[in-house]
């Protein structure tokens, strides 16, 4: 942090913030420049939050933080990239993984068809809501239990790992009994009392990007989890929201190098979410792989237009088993493979 | 909604569209254009967004919604201007009530100092988090039930009502115990598992918007607690995400008009959150009581360089008597009072 | 600037950074921390924009910023609010100044009709384009010299100030000969040729902030105008974009407290534009009063339904003289007047 | 164009808004739902601008536009992909071009070192700024006419192409003389004076997205320059302005597909302004190529770190031609070449 004084701001006012930036257990520097002085307080920048408070004292101007505030996500405490494995699955090495599967659980139909044309295309992992997150309390909520029931035995018939959405705290128990990897959502991202319960289970957790969670705070948001125990974090750019309308988000790829920058732990991308358009989910997820993503969501609907949630941004089957095999040229181009 | 369709569409694509629309529950009305033709689905809006994935048709170019989804929360469904009764108070009529107090609740003798002076100064609600939602893992998390205690003594001597903020849906019974107003805050605005849990208590809930919520999904948000049985709803603009970072967040002063065209829901303005910074809350409080909010959420802290959490944007006690003064001459002037 | 190393930089990286912060004329103060140093740059902030390409040097991190770099525009050069005069009217005094009329200037009747009833209404200055920006080049673009004329002949009847826009240096001096304010547009805030052209010229230059204008970037832009040698600059807060499309853009109230405390220059704001729909214009120009504006630019026209441009957002002549009535009572209340 | 009519509306208001719309030169459709009517204008959406005035009515809700309003670059009005000669080079083909060079001309020596390295890696055009849009006037400002010559000289000397920017339509003429393909930068976007002087002459025209232009307003802005009659519009996405501050800009990578979309215009990525930081220049430029962009425009320096614009996000030549090496394999994989 730095503590920038106010140009006319008196001794006795630099000597207040000194002592309070002492007072907190750090060390204060003074850098007298031509118009006004600066103190930089060195020292664990975890705790640092409260030096802010320092803002509403007389002679001080402003409060600058310098460095990143976390610490167990960050790539200077672990060099080395985060390997999350589910079963036999390797998340963040060579190979990306691509969890494919419908917005939401309808039916056993639905999902053991998309299930096994999905595996067959060469997903490894199963997406499918049980509890769904709707903006409307009219629109379908989810099969809960029954739902997860289904996945676990689409997994059963295929082999496939399975993702799902965990909402609330108190149906953390019955989602992680059915699921392999349990995902918080992008709305639940600073849901601080849900991340701390998925951190406290030994279970890889999907922590997807929130719609307007700065890569500063997503990081914080993970450290949560890392913080309570759970290392096997996998972090997910789903889009973010902007001014523009002509996507329903603004799916950031930016995003994936700089947190490959920021962090160790491994980093896919959802386009459907993302785009919220079918027709735009090939471009970006060819992108996705190219940019470096560990891996991709993709929404995939045996009827779309009839589907109970998303099925504008859901691709049929046909089409993604011909994505599939796009992604796998443009995996090869930058060394990886799927 | 009104489904577009591509304008070299083939009649057999606008038949299964108006088939599909009807199966639906709706009247399908087709209007044949220079270059294209479009279908009207009349009907209820609440369920219409199955009718958005008709987007992935063959001849369909986009699906465009027209109305507004939500119906408890509208005016239209409910024309007269709802009052939330909190004990004796009146939320929404003609006084302005001021709900202010600390971040968080630190000790005993901080909160009675602030409660004694924010009720000497006119506020009639006492705020304070005793489960507080951190970005940082590493920051102060709140007293919890201890904070809850200590919220009710100071009612108990000051008689505030109070306010104050429930984060997990297991911890809702213990805060509802000691609260009059149970808080949701901004960054579980979408949490759907907490909202509908409150929405089945009877108490008021203060409804905070989230920082990238659009002003349609925050009264799809109120939707959920108003279906849930629950009508006490209160709204409050507490500061939206932009590109601009000379403070906090914007507040969104726009909000409440607009809000007041949409819903009969009492508004309330949050500046402390909204701006960030102390020295801007006063501004932004008159032009809320300007814009026409129905109250004000305003944090008050005895000593704010020293304040566990966002002492950068709590006012002094002798600071916010002041403003509260300034704030009825407003009042007056738009023909409300304090 | 504070150009902070990474972790592991070797002695040589840090005297790299050294030598090249003292050749560029800054001094180098450099702080050791535990896992990093890093190097505070003192001199003047204006030429720092060069600093920031150290951060392509091996060692470095990042590059932050400390202090805001423009000067002219600051208060900490020059401590007294501007008050620019236009004619023998103070705009930045105790004396609120409304300008106000149609948005494009349409015919001799319209804005003759306009004209007279804002004067009458209490306005001061008349608003009204002859060259229009508009988003589509098939929409009405404007009567060009032949609007300038009108402008001044409904002066000439009025005795109204006028303002209006100025689109094309090429148009700068037929523009200047009739307006007493030159306009620039929000779309033109970085329209640096404009900028310096209308810097070198007398006149008082109303420049509006753009769609997604930080402040900072804003008052930079003012700084072209300053630095030019024109001192008569009067900021206007019209609106940001952001993700909410409730409103048309949404009006950044926090930006007047924020600009009254970086600069010395008088603000309006223009709440028809910031918000884009009338219904919503008189509640947000009161909150504009209330926050501390030195005035507001309004849009009124006769017939809203028939304006070739903007008329979803302009007042009818009646409307606004009751808001002109209202708006007297709140400037009275945070102690200025109409 | 659809106008929705309030729940209340009576039969007069609507028969109002019918008679407008035909009198405007639409033909109106009514259509009756169960709490109010909407009427559904149907005609070229060129001039619809003028029905949002309708607005403004009494009996009228809002009024949503359904249609793109813009014509000459719409895939509807031209199937086919347009191909933009410069000399013997063709954009928007299957061959990318990649556009590099340093941000700013200074020096012969600087300008000639990049050319030659530029053009060895494989690139076909040379970018540079002669007149540069600083957001600080006291920033370097371009070498002008100077830097236009050493441009030319530099062509001369490699064979490479020129591109370069205009600001001022007084510079236009000069530019041209020099240039073979003329810029119009992001912040200028908007510059309506501007456009319509580049789009009366012949050359082709590298239009880049403004940072806060929607991709419809954007593709107006080309309108503006294909009405004026000059067909030879590149566009360019170069980031936009969002919340997050990790990346100067955010790259929006699904401008591509979805300008693909709707317009026959190509469309090339300038991952340098888009992320504003080197390192992270090759991942967003492999994810450009992937995603279907035309080309891309890159900054190379010699030595960014001693660069009088943008250091920051240059890269140096060595990078530079180890990024098109990796290029060419991503190119190859999505079937284009370099």
């Amino acid at each position: 942090m730095v503590i920038v004084m106010k140009p006319g701001a008196r001794e006795e006012d630099l000597r207040e913030v000194i002592a309070r930036v002492e007072a907190l257990g750090y060390q204060a520097h003074v850098i007298r420049g031509t118009t006004r002085s600066v103190v930089a307080a060195v020292g664990d920048e975890r705790g640092k939050a409260r030096l802010q408070a320092l803002e509403a004292l007389a002679g001080v101007q402003s409060v600058v933080p310098i460095l990143q505030p976390f610490k167990l996500a960050s790539r200077e405490t672990r060099a080395a990239r985060t390997v999350v494995r589910v079963g036999s699955l390797e998340i963040g090495g060579d190979r990306l993984h691509v969890m494919a599967g419908p917005c939401s659980v309808e039916s056993e139909e639905q999902l053991l068809t998309v299930a096994r044309a999905v595996r067959e295309a060469g997903a490894t992992i199963l997406r499918g809501g049980a509890f769904k997150p709707r903006t409307s309390p009219y629109a379908f909520q989810g099969l809960a239990e029954d739902g997860l029931k289904l996945l676990a035995a689409a997994r059963e018939a295929t082999g496939l790992k399975v993702v799902t959405e965990v909402l609330n705290p108190r149906d953390l128990d019955v989602v992680a009994r059915y699921t392999d990897i349990l995902q918080v959502g992008a709305r639940n991202v600073q849901n601080f009392a849900l991340l701390k319960e998925v951190g406290e289970i030994g279970k890889p957790v999907l922590l997807k990007r929130g719609m307007s969670t700065t890569i500063q705070e997503y990081l914080m948001s993970a450290e949560y989890i890392l913080s309570a125990g759970n290392t096997n974090v996998i972090l997910c750019e789903r889009g973010i929201r902007t001014f523009e309308t002509a996507t329903r988000f603004t799916l950031d790829l930016n995003a994936v190098p700089v947190l490959q920058k920021l962090t160790h732990l491994p980093i896919i991308v959802d386009p459907s979410h993302g785009t919220g358009h079918w027709e735009y989910v090939p471009a970006l997820a060819k992108a996705a792989v190219a940019v470096g993503a560990d891996g991709l969501m993709i929404e995939v609907h045996p009827k779309p237009e009839e589907a109970l949630s998303d099925g504008i941004q859901s691709l049929k089957p046909a089409r993604f088993a011909h994505l599939m095999s796009d992604l796998q040229t443009v995996a090869k181009a930058v060394g990886r493979y799927l």
